[in-house]
């Protein structure tokens, strides 16, 4: 199996080296990454997956005292899979600070060694030239406590989610309604929007179609539920840094997992990156042209279209306004959405992922138009916050009574826009001021306030502990030829964790660390 | 099976935390790494150990043309383990710029994710902090071009080196007379012939010995031989990046394999930090106390001993005059040396890789004092460069004519202070009016003139092609106990290139560039 780029570099699926017109946002603008040289595909095929069975254990972490203490005890139901129930008691210990240094310096040394290394910012040609000025990517000492229940339910309906995805997709009509109005305020939707126009008007239609979502969620700390933040279908970021944290967290436990009471069978193991690129590959063997390459849109100024064939084209940019600075790149996105090339994501697919749509998918009775099976559909509810549209009075009369218990969201893709507190008041006053037109330009959600909990973050070579939140996304393939369901699964996650008191609500990946789960 | 470090740490291999009073040469000044804060400990498990068998291929690199071209050929006795002998022939291919360029980025990403990394000497934390400041460990582009025959008998000779090591180490006598005249001029030496000497006093038995040597060697361009530089006995460096580079080289050609006409199989697979990981672990296991620990002499200044029994102690420094800066540190290895842990190495392998005996052992009639076996004896003596006495009046005579045959090596340990070209004329004529004793810190070896060739060395993100010259060192491991030998193995390779102009014979390890084989 292989995957081609051009007919200089050998098939395989680590090469894509082709790039067409996009803009990348600047490494150096985006809080998501210390400008990464280094893309997930590269990071493809570096862990070895571990069949990790799934043990309960109670674990705390008290974060009362100074030195917080890592408790750990048998639940009442314990299961470990394929093994017995007579695991002993675990012993109390505390965490001294000679062991946190310990685990520090470790897990820097096995950072340096594995590859979960960004460019540091602060080293400028680290954002041009790979393998110069490197440093360790930010994360948690230790995986984040959080319930087996949770966990199990975000993997459950990932694949739901990928076929939601896929049939939203399919009905051009419901697209172009639900965000007819945010077209008209927001000009980079409605320049999505129209390429879809132009597909609907010569009913194009894409019969391979592949998908790289992820789904993102926090837990809510009131409710104990699990709620969806959003869906990303276009760029989903972090399956190769995420796999590597999870690694560096099990290779802690086993090391350290006596000492901490804790098994590192607790921590599920996480090969998201190569999930994607063998999701990636199985579309190139779809589209069946041997010498058709795998294009990745990834580089500023780079207009090399190489005159191959190309059987997917692969976003890693084109999901935000300054990605298209002139016409040239959405003649560009016009073109590649013309083509036969299986596009990852297709403007369908892009467009499914708006929250505009996340919120009509949230209306009652929409989602049976598009999934049969009411489990699944119970499933994906039990999953949706409280989302509305601005046109609702009630709603909008409440959040401006009660601001903190909302967040306003606008169309804009990227996340760090959202809007809390206070701030919720004046712009929906503003907005009743203005007229209902602006209104489509942002949705309201409820506010989640998740569970937050003592982390020794890690950033820079040096560690610190802090109160943190966490976000948990569970990424999701799916692959279609027709008829023919080729993937369809749950292909690893992501843990985000930030400093509570650093910004309101959500997990801004620029302030977050890379984490992993502790399940109990 | 597990090696434990103190009662905090689990018992593993990856951890060897303990350190003891050696002050580290300091890095920084250190030519052999950017102060690399990551020892190859640490790097083993990191590959898996894969079977690589061997063919043979036709491979030149024509230096004459301006872009070199790497010529691929079938040779007339194609031998390839397990397979055919029906490969097509290759087709000659221009190894152009862009392809050049496109295997430089693939490098150097694959660098960062793959742990081949150090510490930036232009960065100072990153001396002491790890996973802060790191950069690619300076690379050949692609493997250097080694005939197979000398391969082979490199890894022949590893196994009868080390057991010539354990009998000359058990000869107390002949240490002690063959390095007496070393030991007036040489107070490094000195000091340790006198620890030796109190051990041989107390009549102090090491049943269970492990070595991790390495035996450098250099193709000699008129005669082809491979010809032993020196035989390292302690602190043998680089088996960790040394086998990560093996796999950086066979992950280039894999991939571009096609392009360049080139055999992923030509180059030798590398597992030298696992095999001297296991040897060690071995070694604690053989000790047989599992509360007991192995040390690792590493740390400047660092003087806590821990409290808990040491199996093993493991020197990566210590070899050197700078190693001592107190009397403290010499009762230090006194101390060690008068335990029951197991050294690495004890005080008669350390001396037994003098340079005086390497000499002495070049003497008529010396190995066979040491191997009964006819063969082997033969074997090493094939590797043997010309080895003299500075009391050998003809040869001094002979060095004084033609200086640029010679090279004069002190005593003193780690490269770097030999004396080439007309220095040896120099510091010969001036020995000679100094009076006798001086001769016994010098040793003349016969001067290498190694082959060299077209390579691409990559630095600190930049690539240049230059002429150069390569210096092949050989791992293995050796453990006994009494009279059970229980491992003696080659244990894989070190390849280190460095152009050829950029200082007088030998390969300073400051200039090289790591490098792998392929085999022809």
């Amino acid at each position: 199996m292989g995957v081609g780029c051009s007919s200089s570099l050998p098939p395989t699926v680590n090469n894509p080296h082709c790039s067409i017109t996009f803009p990348h946002t600047s490494a150096h603008t985006n809080p998501t990454s210390n400008h990464l040289p280094i893309n997930w595909l590269a990071r493809a095929h570096l862990q070895k997956p571990t069949k990790s069975p799934i043990s309960k254990r109670l674990f705390t972490l008290d974060s009362a005292r100074k030195t917080p203490t890592l408790k750990c005890g048998r639940t009442a139901q314990m299961e470990i899979e394929g093994g017995s129930d007579s695991k002993p008691i675990l012993d109390l210990h505390s965490l001294d600070d000679n062991l946190v240094q310990k685990m520090v310096y470790d897990a820097l040394v096995w950072s340096s060694l594995h590859g979960l290394v960004v460019g540091d910012r602060n080293v400028q040609r680290s954002g041009t030239v790979p393998g110069v000025g490197m440093v360790h990517a930010p994360f948690a000492l230790l995986p984040t406590v959080f319930p087996e229940n949770q966990w199990k339910l975000a993997c459950e309906v990932a694949p739901i989610f990928n076929e939601l995805v896929d049939r939203v997709s399919l009905d051009g009509k419901f697209l172009q309604e639900s965000l007819s109005r945010t077209k008209k305020v927001d000009a980079f939707t409605s320049r999505l929007l129209d390429i879809h126009s132009k597909m609907l008007e010569i009913n194009k239609k894409e019969e391979i179609r592949l998908g790289l979502h992820r789904s993102d969620y926090m837990l809510d700390e009131k409710t104990k539920l699990l709620l969806q933040i959003e869906l990303n279908t276009i760029s989903t970021s972090f399956p190769g840094l995420g796999s590597v944290v999870s690694e560096l967290h099990r290779s802690l436990l086993k090391n350290y997992g006596e000492h901490l009471g804790c098994d590192v069978n607790c921590t599920p193991s996480n090969d998201a990156a190569n999930r994607f690129s063998e999701a990636l590959a199985k579309a190139w063997i779809e589209y069946n042209n041997p010498k058709a390459v795998i294009m990745v849109v990834v580089q500023p100024e780079e207009r090399n279209m190489g005159g191959h064939a190309i059987a997917v084209i692969y976003f890693r940019a084109g999901y935000a306004p300054t990605d298209y600075p002139s016409e040239a790149e959405w003649r560009a996105r016009l073109l590649m959405e013309h083509s036969s090339a299986i596009k990852c994501p297709s403007i369908s697919y892009h467009l499914t992922g708006t929250k505009k749509i996340q919120q009509e998918l949230a209306k009652p009775n929409v989602l049976e138009k598009f999934i049969d099976n009411k489990e699944d559909i119970a499933k994906l509810r039990k999953c949706f916050a409280g989302l509305w549209s601005l046109d609702d009075a009630d709603i909008v009369d409440t959040a401006i009574e009660k601001p903190h218990l909302f967040v306003m969201k606008p169309q804009r893709e990227g996340g760090g826009n959202n809007i809390y507190g206070d701030d919720v008041r004046e712009a929906l006053l503003r907005l009743r001021k203005d007229g209902k037109e602006q209104n489509a330009a942002y949705i309201l959600m409820q506010r989640i306030f998740p569970t937050d909990s003592a982390t020794f973050l890690v950033r820079d070579g040096s560690c610190h502990k802090d109160h943190a939140v966490s976000e948990l996304g569970i990424y999701g393939a799916y692959l279609r030829n027709k008829d023919k369901v080729i993937v369809n699964e749950r292909s690893g996650y992501l843990m985000r964790t930030k400093v509570s008191s650093s910004n309101e609500g959500g997990v801004a990946a620029g302030f977050a660390v890379l984490d992993s789960l502790y399940l109990t």
